[in-house]
């Protein structure tokens, strides 16, 4: 912590919080991740646990300006924020912002989320401020590039001249947490690893590239046919229960990029990077080598940087202070 | 229930147990269906469970012969029966029959499954003996034929001279559940759930045929993407909550008939029949329809039929007492 502190920043999604202390020019002075997202925000209070998770910092600078971005911002959040649209650049998801505070006694600006319209509608919240962020820290990626977000929902985001342009949503995450808990082809691996905790197990990159390489290779089959192979490889002795879960998540990431990379030839969109939790992005990394995109660096602290950058260019007295 | 009964036969799946009193020509004299599918026989005990099902039968025919198919002869049921290879008819299913009991002291002889090698290896169990009881009661479907068996593992079924020369599965009906229950995609059905129960909720055709034609159209899109739309759709005020899971329904059998009708022409596997559930058959009849097939006519039946055909050839004293 610092004499230096100018803005304490919030991503606050779905299943956590994570705040940080930030200072000048954006340096991550401190920073907290907590397991309060807001399904899971204790009592619900909002408030309070912002309180209890800043309260170190607001001890020591009790007037810093404070900004939020994420799942905070939706109907099941503390406010809802109207989406902005495309293209959405910083001046946009900066426009309203002052406007935007959480609750009328506590001064927590909220980044609104971009929605797309059209025959399938689509959002993201937290994911805008991200890629403003990815565009600071990776300045070549500002005039043209596709920036892949792996998550529970990833988005794959087009960004022309540090706008983000269109997007589009993949369930992956979703669907393999769901596949892996409550369907049969989570079985195996509950079983396997009643001898080794998964927690001990290291990644089955074979099995992985497997799952994508059966998706890669397979265009005239459809994921529905594709996973139930996740259950047929095992049950023929082709497949160890324990690496079952990392073929099926080849398949599912697989599928994606299928979809993803299907309409575009390497490179039309300029070039790509991941942005994300650094495991998962890993696993990203190496099934988009499969489909012959060799380059995708991993970009951090995106989150941390976007907020920054919208506070600094939506209060005047952050960044200059 | 008749003197003319000649056999007891059992469609013994996961989730439920058939048992069928058949007479004379396969005639249903009776038939009686229990939740006791292999994952949930009471204690376990399949011997008790078969002679609790089939007591009032027994007593009044104690020496009747019995069969079953189903998961029954998988490694979770009561014994193991060695699959069978494609092409398989009527003669390679009854083949071993007689060796296939469930127990020494029971005569329950076990219809094996048939299973593919191959880089996607599949396997059915049932299913089998649902395809030759279709091709008896409907004999046009004998000589060439493409049999669809809607269900949790959903079956496509290539039927050459009475044989089962080819098959595919898709994990759709398991999709849709573990989406519907486990996922954002289902909450707004349970909100919506709270004002009208859903078991006095009609099926919203509009919203299932919605769903199979966005797949239809956006052949770009991989089911992962396409899937979060019927989040996003509810999102923006264009999906009634209520209607939202039988969107997901049109989009993952959408899914299942793009990928399965992909490789071939409309015909060119024969005519088209649809085996199973009734209610689930009509959802895949309306869809087939959106994918240019105006014929499906749905079989039912098919496990009595098949299980009598099996008997009648393996036991010529069924036939012919």
């Amino acid at each position: 912590m610092s004499a230096s502190a100018r803005l304490i920043a919030l991503d606050w999604g779905t299943s956590s919080l994570r705040a940080y202390l930030l200072g000048d020019g954006g340096a991550v002075l401190d920073e907290v991740s907590l397991p309060w997202g807001i399904m899971a925000t204790p009592d619900g209070d909002f408030a309070k646990a912002l309180e209890t998770a800043t309260a170190p910092w607001r001890r020591v600078h009790p007037d810093l300006p404070m900004i939020a971005a994420g799942m905070i911002g939706s109907a099941q959040g503390w406010r809802q924020v109207p989406y902005v649209s495309c293209p959405a650049g910083p001046s946009e998801l900066a426009a309203d912002i002052g406007r935007q505070a959480a609750d009328p006694n506590i001064p927590l600006p909220i980044v609104p989320g971009v929605s797309i319209d059209g025959d399938i509608p689509d959002v993201m919240r937290g994911e805008e401020t991200q890629v403003l962020g990815a565009l600071h820290l990776a300045p070549h990626l500002f005039h043209r590039s596709l920036l892949v977000m792996p998550g529970t929902h990833s988005k794959w985001v087009s960004v022309q001249d540090g706008a983000i342009t269109d997007f589009t949503t993949y369930l992956t995450g979703e669907l393999f947490a769901v596949l892996a808990r409550h369907s049969i082809l989570g079985r195996p691996a509950i079983e396997a690893a009643r001898d080794v905790p998964p927690a001990n197990a290291p990644v089955s990159w074979d099995s992985f590239e497997r799952g994508v390489r059966m998706v890669r290779d397979t265009p005239s089959r459809g994921l529905s046919s594709l996973l139930f192979s996740a259950r047929t490889l095992v049950l023929a002795g082709r497949l160890a229960p324990s690496d079952s879960l990392d073929y099926l998540s080849g398949l599912v990431i697989g599928e994606e990029l299928r979809g993803a990379l299907a309409p575009r030839k390497a490179g039309d969109g300029g070039p790509l990077a991941l942005i994300g939790e650094k495991t998962l992005c890993e696993r990203y990394r190496r099934a988009l080598v499969l489909f012959g995109i060799a380059e995708a660096p991993i970009i951090a602290g995106a989150s941390a940087a976007g907020l920054w950058r919208i506070a600094a260019q939506s209060f005047p007295h952050v960044a200059c202070a």
